[in-house]
Parts: C-alpha cells; sequence; structure tokens
C-alpha cells in the first residue's frame, strides 16, 4: 500500500493532498498560508474534521516539517518511511517537457531555468521541491506540468503569427495551461462515454478564476485558449483575455502607465471584475445581474459569449465534437453560466436538458440522451493525476 | 445624370474612382502616388487605357487639380460643375458615426477630432476632404466610414473584458474595420440567394491583405474580428493578429524594444512575413510552400486555420449560419485560401464543390445546390458603395 502526496506550492503558500494507491482514497488534505509572513496558517482536515493552526512558519521547508510532523502525530502515518512519493504540481514545463518527470539534479535544475517562462510560478514550484528534498530527501519525487498535456498541439496551434525568430530565440509560442486538469477531465469523459478516448472529439471547460476551454481530438490537445501566458483566451475573474494588442500601447500612452503596469491591469483588475466594476466571483455578478445592476449583466455575457464562440471555433477546428465537458469550480457549479454558454448550439447537434444542468459538483451527463453531441459536468481532480504519475514515473 | 467620385485619401496617395449614377458605370478610375515625394505617379484609366505620368505634386491640393484638369482635357467631363458629388472612404468614425454623413465644418471637425483612434489614417482622409473643398469648393461631399457598419455590434461584443473606465475616458472598445465591404457583400449575397437580407444569417470573410471576418445577423453586424485597430483578428499578410498580450512586455524586455516599435512588429513584420520568413504575399507562400517550404506551408496552415476557427465561432454567435461569402483579393482569388478555409465544416452543413471553387474575381456559388449552407465568392465594391451613399445623402 502506497501513500503519495501531491503538492501544489506557491510562493507563500502550500497545498497538499495526500493519497492511498492504488486506492486513490484521500487520506488527508490541507494547506499552509502565509509562509514568511505574520501569522501563517496551517489548516488540514483529519476524519472530515478541519484543524487549524495559526503560528510562525518562516519558510517551505518548516511548512514541510510542521506537515510531516502532524501526519505522524495524527496516526495518518506511523514512520517518515511511511510516504513513498511526493508529486509536485509545475506550471511551466516548456517545449521540455511533454509529460510529468522524476525529479533530479538534472530535471530541477531545467525546471529552474524554464523561470524564464514562467517566473511567477516556477520559482514557487521549485521552492515547494527543495522543502521536501531537505525535510524527505530519500523518497522520490515528480513533477507535473500544467503545460504538459498541451505538447502534443501543432504547430498551426501553438504558433503565433509574429516574426519566427521570437519562437526560435525567445520560446515565444501558445504553451496553454490547466493541462492536467483537461487531461483528467478529458479521460473521464471517455469513461462516462464508455468510448475509447482515440475515437472521441472533446471540448474541455476549465471554468475557474482562471479559465480555458482545450480541443482534445482522440485524448491529445490540439488546441487551447491560453497561450505563452495565462491570461490569455476567454475573460476571467480578473484576467482581460484576448484584447487587440494595438491597446497595450495606446493605454500606456493615455495612462502613462509602464508597459508592465498595464500587464498588470490586464491580470488582476480586468474580466469580469474590470466589466463589471464590482467582483471577480460569479455569483456575486448574477445576484447583481438579478437585482437589475447593468454592467454585472454585461459582464456575464462577455463571459458567456466568449466561452460560446470558443466552442464553436474548436468544433470547426475538429470538424466537429462529439462531446462538450464543464469542469472547475463554475464549471461544475453554474447551472447559470453552463445555461448562457450552451444556448443556441443546437445547430452542431448540442441538445441539452435544462433540468439536468442544475447539477452541482459532481459527475452527470446534462444533454438529452438523444443529442447527438453529450454535455457532461465532471469535477476535475488534478491531485490524483498528480498522485497516479508519481506511482507511474517513481516506479514504485 | 449625375456623376459623382469617390475617393480613398492616404497620406501620400490618391485613389479615385468616378461613377456614372443612378447606372453605376465606372467612368475612370486611376491613382496617385508620392504625393508630396519626388517623382510622384499619377495614373488613369481612359476607355480601358492605362495612362501613366510622372510628374512634380507637392500635395493633394495639386493631385486634385491635376485629376479635374485630366478629366476635362480627356473628354470625360465638359466642366467642372459636371462632378456633381465626392465621397471619400474615412478610416474611423468612432460610436459617432453609425452612417455615413453630410461633410459640414461641423462634421468635418468631429472626424479630426477622431484622428486619436486612427492616427495614421484619419488625418490623411481629412487632407483628402480639404483638397477637394479647395479645388471644387460648391460640390458636396460625404464621407463614408470603414467602422459605420460595425455600430450596430451589442455590447457583449464590443466590450473588453478592461477595466470599464477605459471605455468610458478612452474609448477602448471593438469598433471593427472593412465595414463598407461587409456591407456590400452581405446586401449582394441577399440578392444572389434571392432573399430579404434581414432574414439572413452570414459570416462574411474580406481577405486581403487586411483581413477581417464579420457575423452579419438580419443585415447588421454583430460581431467582428478586428478591434479597437485594425491589428487585431486573424494572421494578415503582415499583421499579427490577437496574440497573447503578456507578450507584449515580454517581447520589449527580451529585444529592448519600446511598446511602439514592438507594436510597429506586430503591424510591419508579423502575420504570413514573420511566420514564413519569405513574403506577406500569399501567392509567393503557395508557390514556395509546393516547393517544400515548411515555413511557408505553416504560414499558409495558420493563416486559413484562424480564418477557419472564425467561422465555427461566428456560427455559434448566430447559433447557424445560412451563408460564407468571400472577399478581397485573396477571398475572391484563391482557391486554395477557399479550400483550406472550408474543409471539415461539413458538420455544420457546408458542401462545396471543389470544381466551382475554381472561380477566380467574379460572382459565383461555390457550394452545392444541395448544401443547408450556401457560400458564396463576390468581389468587393466599396466605391461604389461610397457613390451611392453620396447620391442619398447629398439629396442630388
Amino acid at each position: 500500500m502506497l501513500k503519495i502526496i501531491a503538492i501544489n506550492a506557491g510562493s507563500s503558500s502550500l497545498k497538499f493532498q495526500l493519497f492511498e494507491m492504488p486506492s486513490e482514497a484521500v487520506l488527508t488534505k490541507g494547506l499552509v498560508e502565509r509562509i514568511g509572513l505574520d501569522d501563517a496558517v496551517f489548516t488540514i482536515s483529519v476524519n472530515g474534521e478541519k484543524q487549524t493552526e495559526v503560528r510562525e512558519i518562516p519558510d517551505h521547508s518548516v511548512a514541510v516539517q510542521i506537515l510531516v510532523d502532524k501526519l505522524l502525530s495524527q496516526g495518518i502515518i506511523e514512520s517518515y518511511d511511511e510516504i513513498t512519493g511526493v508529486g509536485h504540481r509545475v506550471v511551466h514545463g516548456g517545449e521540455k517537457f511533454a509529460d510529468s518527470v522524476l525529479i533530479t539534479d538534472k530535471t530541477l535544475a531545467e525546471i529552474e531555468a524554464l523561470s524564464d517562462l514562467a517566473p511567477l510560478h516556477n520559482p514557487a514550484n521549485v521552492v515547494g521541491i527543495k522543502a521536501f528534498q531537505a525535510i524527505l530527501p530519500n523518497i522520490p519525487a515528480v513533477a507535473v506540468f500544467d503545460t504538459a498535456f498541451h505538447q502534443t498541439m501543432p504547430e498551426k496551434s501553438f504558433l503565433y503569427s509574429l516574426p519566427y525568430e521570437y519562437y526560435e530565440d525567445y520560446g515565444v509560442r501558445k504553451y496553454g495551461f490547466h493541462g492536467t486538469s483537461h487531461k483528467y477531465v478529458s479521460e473521464r469523459a471517455a469513461e462516462l462515454l464508455g468510448r475509447p478516448v482515440e475515437q472521441l472529439r472533446l471540448i474541455s471547460c476549465h471554468l475557474g478564476n482562471g479559465a480555458s476551454i482545450a480541443a482534445i481530438e482522440g485524448g491529445k490537445s490540439i488546441d487551447t485558449s491560453m497561450g505563452f501566458t495565462p491570461l490569455a483566451g476567454v475573460a476571467m475573474g480578473t484576467r482581460s483575455g484576448n484584447i487587440d494588442p494595438a491597446l497595450i500601447p495606446f493605454i500606456m500612452e493615455k495612462t502613462g502607465k509602464t508597459a508592465d503596469e498595464v500587464l498588470n491591469v490586464l491580470n488582476k483588475e480586468s474580466g469580469l471584475l474590470g466589466i463589471s466594476g464590482i467582483s471577480s466571483d460569479l455569483r456575486d455578478l448574477i445576484k447583481a445581474s438579478g437585482e437589475g445592476n447593468d454592467r454585472a449583466e454585461t459582464a456575464l455575457e462577455v463571459f458567456a459569449g466568449r466561452i460560446h464562440k470558443y466552442i464553436g471555433s474548436y468544433a470547426a477546428r475538429m470538424s466537429g465534437v462529439d462531446a462538450i465537458i464543464f469542469t472547475a469550480g463554475i464549471g461544475e457549479n453554474s447551472d447559470v453560466v453552463r445555461a448562457r454558454v450552451l444556448r443556441g448550439l443546437e445547430f452542431m447537434g448540442v441538445y441539452w436538458d435544462p433540468a439536468l444542468n442544475g447539477v452541482q459538483g459532481e459527475e452527470a451527463f446534462i444533454s438529452y440522451p438523444h443529442s447527438p453531441v453529450k454535455v457532461l459536468v465532471i469535477p476535475t481532480n488534478e491531485e490524483v493525476m498528480i498522485a497516479r504519475d508519481v506511482v507511474r514515473l517513481a516506479n514504485i
């Protein structure tokens, strides 16, 4: 019986989930927040009950130490040796990593070298990896990349129509993100449809605070809405998605902001928040729209409208579609968004049942049984994908 | 019998076409190039024969004077008075102009004020307007805007997911361009289909050196691929179309270029030219691809692939489509591009005949008679739209 821990490290946070494999039972999960800041918070679920401690946690190594001690003191493990392997979510694998990889000195150096492409994320992921190496030096570790699943995209999908040397010299291309999630839900959809994923054309809509759409043909990502960075594609909570690139110099000139400051606006003050002026949280906007707030209503329309158009676009990309999948916070829970996204797709064979669409947070078909194109809600599970890849690659 | 002249003025050029109305017969047309530079060139077609003169033409007023003198000396008109009206193409009408407009002191000032939104184009258009006012002060003049047709777009189409105050304060929104062309071909398509335009959902692909796609529902533009500027949307001859906006600061940092310099790269060194490294001219790329040049082939794939995806997107936008229209240089002439764009759209009812697709530069259906979605090639004619609007608005 294996115990595998899946880790998602941010610059001041560490999310963890401990799996028993191969049963995939979740033994415990939790979160360390405000690492290196005043009043760090350690939260862990034990037997379904949440325990929270506020204490000093100066760095990620201390966070890992506290986590392991907690697992021991709660009797979840009886010794360090019981942790069989650790899997780390890493945002950017560049063109180097088309699959998860066992972490060695060499691959860790390669992950660090990719920080240029993901300056906010990869360094934090590396900190998490090193913290586990410090506390648990003898267990195998695997890196699972957000970009890897999309490495199957052909050049016509990933290449920008920019001077080609930008691709050769600086790695300027579409990478795509949320790959672990898109992969999970596409495989799960094939199971639910009872058909081999190799025979399916799927459109996966990962709609959370970040959102991306993927065209998945025969189990392989062939196009996705995010790009060189997670800013591109559809409108999101606070991110703009695609805009006319000429707007950046224009806004710089009008506001006196630098390019980096404008980029910050596009990442943090745009999207649903920017249009509505109220909130980046979809639930707030649905409420406000119901109370007659026009800009909240417009934000919802823009959000759903662009996803709707991506579905048409990716159906064209694959010469048709067999199933559309909704996942992540909004995709799993918001019948309002799903209804707005799906409305008017009958011309391409999408017939869905408003009654079934009420489902929240569980696997379900929301298309009519006779619909040529199936529509599914599938809660995502990136953590279990990480645990599986640890088992597969650590050879345990 | 009316004689109306349609004008398209650039910063150092002046294109003209003289119509007899209402017959819409073209009496003559031509072009003045290199105005204000050494060795300006005046070209005019008389009875189907091209006459070219190289001479000094210091400014647009002189160009207009030479033009009118030429019309007299060639016997195309017998006196100045015979020119009944003039229509000027103006690139940007902002939110002010949802239709063509009679030029008065007031409307001319408004057009000049819009130069902020089109700093390269509107000032040149205004120079053309003033040159005609100087030489032919007594004839009515009408401005016809590239943006006007798209003013029917709803907020959910034209609003970027940026802070809303950028829209209120600086007019940051999608305007769209090529409106006169999209309007012409959509009206012509309705005639060829024998159905009222009010009942049709059309996707118009204007594919020239600049390229844009429009979704036209009931005769009204409801979405289009160009944006705040003509840089946005599909890949073009030298323009990038949409890219991840985060690439601008990234490229600035990597290359040491300013934002405006990067914008210049996106406008002039990207698109087909950027990817292929060879040429912005599609014909060169088709030839090179045939000779085994991989990057030329990739450029073609990217170009056609993004148009293909827009068609899916806009079909979704309108809950289906009745006809797809190809126009402008590439759209009218390139069977290679049309074939690549149309391939794989059978799932949404598009069945086209490779034999019919051979057509070049003339009106034709290239869909099979039984195809639920019709596909048409329609040569565009922005000039006749300008002439018609002069007759309509100048009340002559």
